[in-house]
């Protein structure tokens, strides 16, 4: 299909060439729940497409208290010194009640929004998990075509946001502070297995020595909470964001692990996630079609409650409403 | 809706009477996959639906190797002993495979299979994860219409069938064997979380002392990989299925964990797994009727290679996909 909309092909055009006005503006259509806005959104991202791809996409996760943010503005801020140009996204669902529990102000990361080589937005707000992912998907494509090379992808270090996120990135960063193996038991499991590489933030003054002690403790809790199996050993490294030391260690891991991956590695990585993020995305608007259909809404209600008493058995309550789903000759839209 | 099949209101009076040959013939209906089998067993379901409920749902886990056919077998005498009727079913997704590796053999449970008061049945096969559990819920109201009062539901101890059992059971216990607080690290980290009950088993003859260490090791380890906050502090019991000793405590640990729940709890538990339990149902078959919608079929292949190509943006393959389903009138059944 060729798209030809002019007002999507000069917004593609200028967003092509650096100007984050049109940035902006391509990120408020991505996140925007309108219908119309959905389907010039995917026509804009496919006009895009050929100009994505071509960044280091980086997912950074740790619990609040562990320096996420002075860690990403002094990172980004080093990444901008070796020539290259950051955006920092985040996906935190708890936006949407909270008004942006993280990154809903910038003033929190104020050198780096202010470099012009810098991006940063706040996690899209209004959505579900899955509807918080998915544009943060898609903003990330945006970020690529307009010449950001590196992406960072924060999350909050608590619950399914991180598993969101590792399925987006090309590598997963966990950050933790100083302390003994109880640290890495504290937090949910399954993040730690999703960790490509462990960072002990805070390697600096009184916490200095803490910081070395930790390192080796998480390394030997690791080996208890990765499979052996594992082709690439989690490194622990330590950096100090608030003395701005330790960086080009961070960075060598996470080329270390790109190489290890091999480029080929990388793009089936990437394509696997392309894949599930279509069927990802397939069950969702599946699941809306369903739950928004008219017909399906008017019996729901009671199907449900007479499930849930124990009066029809719920398989038969599911095929009675597929059976009125399916048959449904008004549907027009999946929303 | 009145159901007049008179075949299927003649079963579902043989197998209300405890006619195992009913009970086996309804199984088999139930676990079908036959588009008409399925609608008639949704039928002999909401026939036999006013009779089900009335059993205590134990789900059981543990990895090879810590006794699971023996004490199932053990325990189910015993329960037996005390006057009950015992219906034994498993859920093991791999049996696709290789033809039944738990249950596939009564044989395994020889004494246990001969006793009249007992019903043993094997992982049903053919299925997915998501149909082995469907087809399980099913079976799981059949045994009770039929009189089974205590229903245990064994599964492999690997792998996502935990979550599965846990979602269709009242409680769920994990055997182990007599080991240090390593065992518990071998483990996949969200079985332990999913665990109401604790019982190391082969506290018996040389193992009978590394028993009783390993139950005070596993307590402690408990209490690390446990969140504090919950209000059933998870005991951890020993037994031994070959001695035949410690199924009292067993019993007495089921006994209060139920009634901590009380009866309110019971109820919303259960009510709360109906309901998911339907939306399970739904999503299933709405992808299946998805992916089997002749129309997207024909356009699937193409749109994957797309987007796993980078040719196309994957929210962009789902609109398309999910607009060709929705106009589609020529589909007829979900499947």
């Amino acid at each position: 299909q060729t798209i030809d909309d002019p007002q999507l092909v000069k917004l593609a055009e200028q967003l092509r060439g650096g100007s984050r006005r049109a940035l902006g503006r391509a990120i408020t259509l991505v996140e925007s729940t309108r219908l119309d806005d959905r389907a010039r959104a995917e026509e804009l991202l496919q006009l895009l497409l050929p100009e994505t791809g071509n960044s280091v996409r980086i997912g950074i996760s740790g619990v609040p208290g562990v320096g996420k943010s002075t860690f990403i503005e002094a990172f980004g801020l080093h990444l901008i010194d070796q020539g290259h140009r950051v955006a920092v996204l985040a996906v935190d669902p708890s936006s949407r009640r909270t008004g942006g529990s993280i990154l809903g102000d910038k003033t929190r990361m104020e050198l780096l929004s202010r470099a012009p080589e810098a991006f940063i937005r706040p996690s899209p707000t209004g959505h579900s998990l899955g509807g918080v992912a998915r544009r943060t998907r898609e903003v990330m494509l945006l970020c690529e075509a307009a010449g950001y090379d590196h992406l960072l992808v924060e999350t909050v270090g608590v619950g399914q946001s991180e598993t969101a996120v590792a399925e987006m990135v090309d590598l997963f960063l966990l950050l933790l502070v100083p302390g003994g193996g109880d640290e890495l038991q504290g937090l949910k499991k399954g993040i730690v297995e999703l960790a490509n590489l462990v960072v002990v933030n805070k390697a600096d003054g009184e916490l200095k020595e803490a910081a070395q002690r930790a390192v080796a403790e998480y390394k030997s809790a690791l080996r208890m909470l990765r499979p052996l199996s594992d082709s690439w050993q989690v490194p622990v490294l330590s950096c100090s964001a608030l003395e701005k030391t330790g960086f080009e260690t961070v960075l060598q891991g996470i080329t270390d692990h790109l190489e290890a991956l091999g480029s080929e590695g990388l793009t089936a990585k990437r394509n696997a996630q392309a894949r599930a993020w279509m069927w990802n995305e397939i069950d969702e608007e599946l699941r809306a079609a369903f739950r928004n259909d008219s017909r399906v809404a008017a019996l729901l209600e009671q199907a449900e409650a007479e499930v849930t008493q124990g009066r029809l058995p719920p398989g038969r309550a599911a095929q009675d409403l597929l059976q009125v789903f399916l048959d449904s000759s008004t549907r027009k839209d999946p929303q």
